[in-house]
């Protein structure tokens, strides 16, 4: 699907079935905004919705876009290449923490290869078969074999960044055709924090220090050349926020590019989609000057401690349901907070009113 | 069971346990450290166990202890005493969040009447049946019908708060013999975070101002009494720290004494036992004062908004799993922590090895 139609499928949140739930919040037998962020959240799901109260998710997926990049080459990260090919061997597997998250909160696990540098042996299509449960799946949706040097010259052409939103899209879209109800943003890719540090600059207009990281663990000389090299790329391409497609195109990445498509995939079906680190972050800044009505289906599920993490969901204006620390990604900080997502929405659900449950409210007693 | 039986059968975290669980994080699939605290938390929980990798959580309870406070006299919150009860029925009927969120991640509930001013209709008792699952249950250990007011003289008699801890004890231990491996501390009592206060003002030597929180939610006017009432508390009983059970009678409360018990027990037979908010975190300075190493089985589910949770957690160096602006008690911040504690003991189960899966290391490629 072209990313225009699911821009415009998406829809402001229902201000009817938020006010609803406000409201119904304030009758429950709980001191008011005794929740915290969790009574926001549930607000805004049944915005989403368009219901009060919303469903609760039921059928979640994670979707881990898996692809390579070509500024590798510029030492940012110790990691050899061909570990992104390997770790999708080993999410198929089942082997990885995405896996064990995943088994944990009973989601199913997708693997979308969209531009992984060594030929993956795909075994099914995203357009030729519904998704299964388990065992997990790769879909191909390869646009190219890993994106080109961004420090050097454009990470891809606009074709191709149009090429890999679009299967962004598509993946959203037979993950809700397959009765998925709620949408894990998942990625693999040596060297992906690099052009996700660059994505969160050129949208927010941080500087590259303040948003480029050590990735899964660098050292100071390392953190320093890979700084200089998002530097280098934003003087080299000066991407334009008003014009997204381009700024993927120059400095992005491939799965970036589909997370993009992903997230407007879900919110124009009307379904939360679960942000897990820095990859996702930035593919929601993309998403959001695409479509900003889309930024209603977001919640974020953690904060990794990538600093352009922060950044990027302070653009958003999205609170961090999960703090621990973590910086593995593949989607793994997203699907601990899926249990808490579930239990915001089961309160509208389940509990009692205080005049129901015959429950003195403050005040009157 | 006498709270020295349960402090004396408390051991240290197993070193051994601990060594092998940090060597195999370093060998799984991921970049070392990349589970941030998760990792931590897993190795501690493999210390408890006293092997790796330590089992996954699989029956979790909450036991939400109940009870009123004499304090509530001197206007520390806006709520009637009669709620205390009000609720525990709502906790039976299954209509509170606690239940919500008990639902949610698979645990059991059961309510303990440990000094609820009004009668309760108690089911069971813990010495005379096992805990069943769902629908819930109410034991009954009342010790008095709730505390005197602390604030003009001892919460209750030695022996009272003696009877407390052992009732604790005593629940922890019957949950352990029906099979349950996961205690989450619940607590209800209005007016129950001013003796939470009082005690993490003993225990950790914090100014009143510190430690004193809006609970449920009062305003400006009666923080300052409530503030006034535990700096007073202090100057009359000059709790010392030195003689938990002396400190419990003073300014504690019944479900505080109760969970201090509850730790014990938890720790006693090796079990985690998460704690909710400032109830729980308060208890667990009592049980810490009465067997230090029984903070070796706990896990903090959440971070209250409440400020004494938040001071009594660092003088305990338990770092909070959840911090979403909670402020609702009955365990509900701990239930939320449920899922991230079995995904941090499951990676050590399920996840494969670098060399298992022929990826490279870092630095090998």
């Amino acid at each position: 699907m072209r990313w225009e139609e699911a821009a415009a499928a998406i829809r402001p949140l229902d201000a009817g079935a938020m006010a609803a739930a406000r409201e119904l919040q304030a009758r429950l037998t709980k001191p008011a905004g005794s929740l915290g962020h969790l009574e926001d959240l549930a607000v805004r799901l049944a915005g989403l919705a368009r219901r009060c109260p919303p469903p609760v998710p039921r059928r979640p997926a994670v979707a881990i876009f898996a692809g390579d990049h070509g500024v590798h080459a510029q030492g940012v990260t110790p990691w050899p290449q061909e570990v992104t090919g390997q770790m999708v061997a080993n999410f198929l597997a089942g082997g990885a923490v995405v896996n064990a998250f995943a088994r944990q909160i009973g989601a199913d696990v997708v693997v979308v290869d969209v531009g992984v540098a060594a030929p993956m042996d795909s075994r099914a299509d995203p357009s030729a078969s519904a998704p299964q449960a388990s065992p997990e799946v790769l879909w191909s949706r390869r646009v190219r074999s890993g994106t080109a040097d961004l420090s050097r010259e454009a990470a891809m052409t606009r074709e191709e960044a149009m090429a890999a939103v679009e299967a962004g899209v598509d993946v959203a879209a037979a993950l809700v055709a397959a009765g998925y109800d709620c949408l894990i943003t998942g990625d693999m890719g040596i060297a992906n924090t690099t052009p996700a540090a660059a994505l969160v600059a050129a949208f927010t207009g941080a500087d590259p220090g303040a948003v480029t990281g050590r990735g899964t663990g660098i050292d100071d000389a390392m953190l320093a050349r890979k700084t200089g090299v998002v530097a280098a790329a934003l003087a080299l391409h000066r991407p334009d926020p008003a014009d997204p497609i381009g700024v993927l195109a120059a400095v992005g990445g491939l799965e970036h590019a589909a997370l993009a498509g992903f997230i407007l995939g879900g919110a124009a079906a009307g379904i939360p989609v679960i942000l897990d680190g820095v990859i996702a972050d930035s593919a929601a800044l993309v998403a959001a000057a695409l479509a900003p009505d889309a930024v209603g289906a977001l919640v974020a599920g953690h904060r990794s401690v990538e600093p352009g993490a922060a950044v990027a969901l302070a653009h958003l204006g999205l609170i961090p349901l999960i703090d621990l620390g973590l910086r593995l990604g593949e989607g793994t900080g997203a699907l601990l907070a899926v249990p808490v997502v579930c239990g915001a929405v089961r309160v509208l659900h389940e509990v009692a009113t205080f005049d129901s449950a015959g429950i003195a409210d403050k005040g009157t007693g």
